[in-house]
């Protein structure tokens, strides 16, 4: 047994904050009161409240230590033990942890990071800009014609929007190969290293089949939906893709995050938990768009996509929405270089998706 | 293209219900300004607002009409279209989901259902009694010698905890064996039909391999986190493990249920869609237990998981939490017999499990 501890700290709204600090930490090892358990597992396995701060008027902060041995070196038994059960019980919110080394050390992490993104796509310290082929509906050739355009004008990354699966009218098979295909030629044509990144959802049986398909047929690398694939999708997708970028899509996942007293802080589910699970890019929803997290929010997500986390691999963060020639300034200056700017509509709008993409390209330098 | 609609049902907490109906139609499936997608995709793919309902003093109900083909036939694509980028907003709630026959037949069900459930443990009409071997931190000894008494006492399911994994105390591959062995042999010292799920939560690469081992070493199925694993997870399980029964345990699912204007409906989630996704049994937390579901939540639950739906195999409720022999009159009434009833501490209590399992078995015949 080593010694070691995963510390994590929730926030807890309750009249009896120790109280409820005591039962998460039963609740989060051993889920058996304690009188119950046999001596060596209360000695061995049970997690123990280190402190509980009041806050007047704010919701007190609990620090919980877990016996490290519990992840059983593993991420998804890491994320059992830091919400497992209480992500189903209100007025706990999971807001940091913090893993000692040998643990982080046995955790996927990103393969490429961001050193490995830039070498990927050629540009060794701008920001990237990234869109979404879309909507769902069009034919491969329609989606190879636009992946087409947007390459040849020079975006970074090309990702299929998370609609894209393998519906009728461009089966994942018939698609992926035509747009890899377009995206080639647009590179050629133009000396560019724009990459492309189609979207992988189908069932779990299939799910390396489709990755190796991606890879076979000339894409960069993959996008995965962890709160709908799983956690272990985004590691075993690099694992099949050697090389290939692993981008995770927060799809499902916005449960834990929208009520403000519940479920897991931003920065800890978009940035240290999916870097932790393998992600070298992490999008979520970017302030001032069409979704709910705020300026202070996101940045705390890319703060910890990026920041030093033992031998763990810094991943971009990629805030979606909101990206346009206008804002370019206040968000670069906001996030940083170190970032994937993901463009919507904006790229679509004026039906000139090369032009576009090279304006946006000349407004982020 | 089929015509058919995969017809969904919205909470919506908003001064302009009709406006942000729209918006949900949009972003679940163009995730587009129409104005910019192709004709064709707005013929086949764009998802359109059947009806809203004002209800004073409570959120609006919205009915979306989802062409069917948009889901692929997966039940992850099923799963983005429902809520994926909406689970990310605030103020929508999935609240009820209408399936076309040939969506239903394929995506995966539950392969035993009830009835290959109740084959498995040999009991055609009762109740059926569970509990969990916890807590973590037990040896294989220990745990095979826990397993045993409660086989022995004649309890239908022993279910690790979802705290089990892989841990140095007892590693999977040398505790499933064991406890396997102990319910075998307690089967045949009392002519007993207990059976053993264990807790399957490795990466995604040794999912398969850890269910190949349980079902070698003499279990009788595997436990899936699905919040974790995947939704997947569960039909991967079931390939994997011909004749096992899947249970699903919510582990990391809270995040959807816990906020009442946000997320999905519980019934939508721990019913119908883990239904779909293969689970042949459903954990949830139970009223008047620990965790924060109302009586009318959690019987909404075990009536998604049983009623009649297409060609879909029914599933046992798993109620969590809360079942004792002062319970079991109250319990047994409100959920019905098809129901698979968690017992927890309260069998370990007293020091004779064994003894607490038959007289649990008596007070819920």
């Amino acid at each position: 047994m080593s010694g070691e501890v995963i510390t994590a700290v929730y926030e807890i709204s309750s009249e009896d904050p120790a109280g409820r600090a005591a039962q998460v930490a039963v609740e989060q090892s051993h889920e058996l009161p304690t009188e119950l358990a046999p001596g060596n597992a209360v000695r061995d396995s049970l997690a123990r409240v280190r402190s509980v701060l009041r806050r007047p008027g704010l919701a007190a902060l609990a620090t919980v230590d877990y016996p490290a041995d519990l992840a059983g070196a593993e991420l998804g038994q890491l994320l059992v033990l830091l919400l497992g059960n209480v992500s189903l019980q209100d007025g706990v919110r999971l807001v940091d942890v913090t893993l000692p080394a040998r643990l982080a050390a046995a955790l996927p992490g990103p393969r490429l990071g961001i050193a490995g993104v830039r070498a990927l796509v050629g540009e060794p310290g701008r920001a990237l800009l990234a869109t979404a082929l879309k909507p769902v509906g069009m034919t491969p050739q329609q989606l190879a014609g636009l992946a087409y355009e947007i390459a040849a004008g020079g975006l970074h990354i090309l990702k299929e929007d998370q609609g894209l699966a393998n519906q009728p009218w461009a089966p994942f098979a018939e698609r992926v190969p035509r747009v890899a295909e377009a995206v080639r030629r647009a590179n050629q044509d133009t000396g560019g290293r724009s990459i492309y990144l189609p979207c992988v959802n189908g069932p779990a049986a299939g799910f390396p089949g489709q990755v190796r398909l991606a890879r076979q047929a000339g894409a960069h690398g993959v996008m995965v939906l962890p709160g709908i694939a799983g956690f272990g999708a985004l590691a075993r997708a690099a694992e099949v893709f050697p090389g290939g970028m692993v981008l995770a899509h927060p799809s499902f996942l916005g449960g834990f995050t929208a009520s403000p007293g519940h479920g897991i802080a931003p920065d800890v589910l978009f940035g240290t938990l999916l870097r932790l699970a393998g992600a070298d890019a992490t999008i979520f929803p970017g302030f001032g768009g069409r979704f709910s997290l705020s300026r202070e929010q996101c940045l705390a997500i890319a703060e910890a996509a990026r920041r030093p986390l033992h031998d763990i691999a810094p991943a971009l963060p990629a805030p979606g929405g909101g990206m346009s020639i206008d804002r370019a300034p206040e968000l670069l200056d906001a996030y940083g270089p170190d970032t994937i700017f993901l463009i919507g509509a904006d790229l679509q709008r004026g039906g000139n998706p090369r032009r576009a993409a090279e304006r946006l390209l000349a407004a982020t330098r």
